[in-house]
This record gives structure tokens, C-alpha cells and sequence, in this order.
């Protein structure tokens, strides 16, 4: 008997973040009796007066919204990081046991659009490209403020994934230290570049794939987006462009254009699999802002919760907490899955 | 101003895992208007006829339960890792992107009593000095299997955390590699050890807690239960010998007496928190199997999710996924709220 990787247990590394995964692919066929997650299949309607997002609306400290035609960004009004606060005195960073210190920051949140009920998966190109210019302003807003370091963008969807409005937004928290799995990601980059003579691990990685075929869900002429050999979640998927850029402000016209193709292709294809909303968390990750910082590489991560349908999500739980993160199909089980996908969303298919 | 650590945001260090933890404690106060948590406060019967861990019933594969009368313990009918599998060719180790290995190993499942209905809150301490054994059992008879090197002993409780059946029971996953997880805090333990002349890290933190007083929930002669200083979830604890011990075979009699009475105030405060069965991950990170290993020190994590009531929890998603785990309210504030439930479990007082 050879060992065989899609169905023997085994771990795949993931170079970014220098962590294991456990992948046991025969375990897929276990039944599940534990809990079950709500599945909204309601249209909800183009505008909600109860709605804290919508266009004309009054938010919970009192601001009203403009009637907004686009996105639309403003300050968080339950902000995780404040910048009206003092900076910390820097004695207690030097306890190795008891360490800490102050983080100042912003968080805005971003509506992609008035309509209550248009996520991006239904989205045309031309609206994804609106986000894109938008987080692109926001990225450079926040270049212009010396105490912030890091912007984070990210999108949690669905009520699976803590959403607390089903209007469609994103969120930035800008933050005056560099978080963990970032900086993480930029030691590994750094490394890499050390080691292979100025090459970027993920220049050489989406050129692996491209070899290899076997993990791509979406490609157009700039843009790969794959299930990463490391996935963890069952459907996990890294976005990113095929040359060298750091940050957001530096794509090109055509490159905004390819992005915003692959990100209506793959959140439709998201949708279709399991013809429900899909619920992930996204997040992009590039340069730090102001820096010297050309080891980057921009890129988004799609972590998704759903394992086998539009109830069935896979539980990171009890050993993924305490020993590994662990998955039950192959990342080239899910891409061919993904791949079966439509590009046209399965509620226009119904029309 | 002067920076103020109870309302300031800050980050705060883990030296086990040598990562950062954001706290807002300005945040607790949002409204919350996304999932909410289903609650069981039905009571469950003692024997359930379509459970497949009760005493006397078929499981899975068509095996029937013994109708035991303490601890049971056997093979997970579904186990993500397998012994019956080749040992992988270490070519692929070679690969600096796309690096994968075989695991082998078993999993084992462990009831914690014949009653379906009895979770370690509601046991008494001799009920619980039972599931010790068991577990000093199960990682010894794992020494003895040349090919296992770590065994991750855990308890997922409550659907919320993945649980797929009610009748208290935990996992043993045992490996024939260090996961992760465990293998970084051994490496923090090692160069503490290093850096601070043989000290250990964790001897060293738990005097360190006893000194300051303000995390910690539980104590006896010989164990303490502390709100980390880094705590990620909400209500997280940290259980641990005061003294040095590597793995649980090691305890005397008097600690196994002192750990089984810390287990029942812990989890029994847990449920008086919100007056629910509070749901959470638990594990035993101990020295790895058949290892000179002095530099390990037993200890229990606990990962419940709940933040504000029995239906409201803590979501660790995008920003938390993509940057830097995030939490709402002080380690110190959490302690003082566990500290005040009582150690008599809230069904026996209505009683
Ligand atoms: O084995 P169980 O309890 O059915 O499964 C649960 O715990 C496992 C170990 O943490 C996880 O991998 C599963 O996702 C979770 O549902
Ligand atoms: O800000 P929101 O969307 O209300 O909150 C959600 O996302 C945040 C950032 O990932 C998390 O900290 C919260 O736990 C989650 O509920």
C-alpha cells in the first residue's frame, strides 16, 4: 500500500504563517448531529427603515446617513481602537511575564452600495470596482496619519460569521501597531526573500500553481485565486495578483478591472455551491502603511465556515483550538467543487 | 489623561504562544444584533435510547456500548487520523511551498459516566477523580505505541462548540507528530528555561498570580485556576499544578484530589456565570510521550465562547482571523465576575 494524499491522514504547511494543518480526508462522511446553522433564503428588500446602514437612517449614537448613492464609509460608533486616547508609557513591555501596551487607532466601517440586499456576489463588476476605489481612499486617508501603521480591511458575511447587519459592508480597523498574523506573514516573506535571492514567496507560489492547476478556482489575465495547498477552512481560498504588488494604490487601471472580475466570479461561485448566501470572513492583507515595504505581496484570504452544505459547517473547535487546525476534504477536493460552480448566480439562474 | 488599562485599549502579550491579544474594554457596552445562541435548560433524561454513547446502545459501526458504570472509553468511529496507514516517503518535506508529511495515529472517545445527562459541573469531586484516571490511563497505554508521540487530550461541550452529542464526553487524539500548538509552547518553555536560568515559565506565572491576586478564580494547595493576563475568549481560564509537574501520570494522589476539585468550581462556576450549561473547548497540554521532557508543565486551557449572557457570544472572525484575536473586556473584569458565581451549581439551589 503507497501512500496516497487524498485519502491517507497527513499535515501540509503553510509557509506564510509557519503552522501546520492536519487534513484527514476520509473523514468527510461522518454524520453530523450537532448543531445546525440558519440558512436565510428571504429576499430581503432593497431598503430597511429599521436598518442602521441604509441610506437616510439614524445611527446608534444619533448621526443620520446621507442618502447615499455609492459606497459609503464613517467612524465606527463602537470602535475597537480609539485615537483619543494617551499613549502608553512603554515600563511595562519590559515584563517578560506581565507584558502590555497602549494601541491607538480608527475603524470605519464601509457600505458597499445603498441596497440593503446586493451582496457582492450579486454585484456587476463595474459596483465591485466602487469598493476597490473606495478602500484604495481609505488605505491612503490613512497614510496621512503619522500614528497609524497598519490598516486592516476585512468583511465578515452572514450571521455564521458574527455579522450583526445584513447590509452589505466591509470594515477597516487602523491600528498603530502592526497586528499578529500580518506581521507574521511579513517575517515569512522577509525570510523567504533572504533565502531565495530576492524572489517573493508568493510571486513563486502563484506561479507554482499556475504549473500545477489542480487548486485554481478563478484566473483571468492578472488576477489567481486558488484553494491554497495550507487551506484550513473547508473552502478557503487566497486571492491574489500574478506580479508583484504590495498594496492596493498600486494597481494598475486593468488590474482594479481583473480584481474585481475575480471577486464577483469566485463570491457567485461561493453562493452557488451550496445555493445559499455564503457567509465568510475576508480580509486583504498588504504593505504596512508608509514604510519601506516592497517584500509585500497584496492579497485577500476568504475564510469560510461551510463544510458540506447550507447547515453543515465545520467547527474549529476542541483539537483545532489546543493542537491543530484540522480539515476533512483535500484543497484539490474543494477546488474541483468550486469549480463545478456557475459563474452566474443561482438566483438569476431561477428567473 | 494617563493611559488607564480597565478602559484603554491595549494589546497584551502570550508567552507560551508568543502572540498578541487586542482588549478593548470601552467595547463591552454595543448593542448586539446578530446570531443568538440557542439555549438547553431542558432537562435531559439519565438514559437516552438514541444515543450512541449510552450504556447498552449500538454506535456507528455497529458496536454495542457495555453497559459500564463509570468512565468508558473507546475508539472514535470516525477519527481523523488512522494507524492502519503507510508511513509517508519525507520527498515532499524537501518542498519549500507546497510541504506536506504524513500523520498516522488513533482517536479514542471517553464518556464520562454512564449518565447522559451528568456534565462535570453537576459531578461530584470523586466523580471526577474517575475521568482523571482514565485520562492517566489513556496516556500511558499511548506510551507504549512506538508510533505516537503527542497525545491531545480535549472536551468540546455544547453545540455551540461543535459538540454533536449531549451525553458529557471527551476525545483523545493521539499523533505521531507535536501539533502546533503544543509544540510552540514547549518552545517558549524551553528558552524561558534558557533565558531564566532553568526557571519555568509556568511555575514562575503561577507565583507570579498568586502574588497579584486579581485573575485569579480558583485556588487549592496545590492548583490555581487564573483568567490569563492573556486571555483571547471572554471567560478563558488557565488551570495548572503550582508546582512542577510534566504530564498527568506524574500527580500524587493528594493533586489528583486537589485537580478533580478545581475541575467541579470551575466548570460549576462556568454554568452559575449565566445560568446555563455553559458551552466551551477544554484541553490538557502535557509533556509529549516516551520524551525527556522536564521542560513541560500540565496544564488545562478552557475556551468558552459566551461574552454577555447564555445567548450572546463572542465572535474571534474577520479582524480576529485576519489580524490579532480581539476581546471586549478586561481578564481582570472576567475574574471578578467568575469570582463572584457561586460554587454550588445553580439547579441545586433551585432546588
Ligand atoms: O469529533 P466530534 O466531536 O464529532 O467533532 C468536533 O470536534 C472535532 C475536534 O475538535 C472537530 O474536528 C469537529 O469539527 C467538531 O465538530
Ligand atoms: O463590528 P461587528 O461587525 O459588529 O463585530 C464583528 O466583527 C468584529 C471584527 O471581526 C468582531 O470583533 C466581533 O466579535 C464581531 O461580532
Amino acid at each position: 500500500m503507497s501512500f496516497d494524499y487524498s485519502s491517507h491522514s497527513h499535515r501540509r504547511y503553510n509557509p506564510l504563517t509557519r503552522a501546520w494543518i492536519l487534513c484527514s480526508p476520509h473523514r468527510n462522511q461522518r454524520p453530523w448531529q450537532g448543531q445546525k446553522e440558519k440558512v436565510n433564503q428571504e429576499d430581503r428588500p432593497h431598503y430597511d427603515s429599521q436598518c442602521y446602514l441604509c441610506p437616510g437612517n439614524k445611527r446608534a449614537h444619533g448621526d443620520i446617513n446621507p442618502n447615499y448613492t455609492s459606497t459609503f464609509c464613517f467612524m465606527n460608533d463602537f470602535a475597537a481602537v480609539q485615537d483619543d486616547q494617551p499613549s502608553s508609557t512603554s515600563d511595562d513591555e519590559q515584563d517578560d511575564l506581565l507584558r502590555i501596551q497602549g494601541v491607538r487607532g480608527e475603524c470605519h466601517v464601509i457600505c458597499f452600495s445603498p441596497r440593503h440586499d446586493l451582496t457582492m456576489a450579486e454585484m456587476t463588476t463595474d459596483d465591485i470596482v466602487k469598493i476597490i476605489y473606495q478602500w484604495i481612499k481609505c488605505y491612503r486617508d490613512m497614510a496621512s496619519k503619522d500614528f497609524i501603521r497598519y490598516v486592516q480591511i476585512f468583511e465578515n458575511k452572514g450571521q455564521a460569521m458574527g455579522c450583526s447587519n445584513p447590509h452589505p459592508h466591509g470594515q477597516l480597523w487602523c491600528l498603530e501597531r502592526t497586528p499578529v498574523e500580518p506581521q507574521r506573514e511579513f517575517d515569512s516573506l522577509i525570510a523567504y526573500r533572504e533565502i531565495h535571492h530576492g524572489h517573493c514567496l508568493l510571486c513563486d507560489y502563484a506561479k507554482r500553481e499556475i504549473k500545477e492547476q489542480t487548486r485554481i478556482v478563478v484566473e483571468n489575465d492578472t488576477f489567481l485565486c486558488v484553494v491554497p495547498f495550507w487551506a484550513v477552512w473547508p473552502f478557503e481560498v487566497l486571492l491574489l495578483p500574478k506580479d508583484h504588488v504590495t498594496c492596493l494604490p498600486q494597481l494598475s487601471s486593468r488590474q482594479i478591472d481583473d480584481l474585481a472580475d475575480a471577486l464577483r466570479r469566485i463570491t457567485c461561485r461561493y453562493d452557488n455551491l451550496f445555493q445559499c448566501p455564503f457567509p465568510y470572513s475576508m480580509g486583504i492583507h498588504q504593505a504596512p502603511v508608509r514604510q519601506n515595504h516592497d517584500y509585500a505581496h497584496l492579497h485577500f484570504h476568504f475564510y469560510p465556515p461551510l463544510l458540506r452544505s447550507a447547515t453543515i459547517r465545520k467547527f474549529l473547535v476542541g483539537f483545532e483550538m489546543l493542537a491543530e487546525p484540522q480539515r476533512d476534504l483535500t484543497p484539490e477536493q474543494a477546488a474541483n467543487q468550486l469549480r463545478a460552480c456557475s459563474e452566474i448566480h443561482y438566483k438569476q439562474q431561477h428567473q
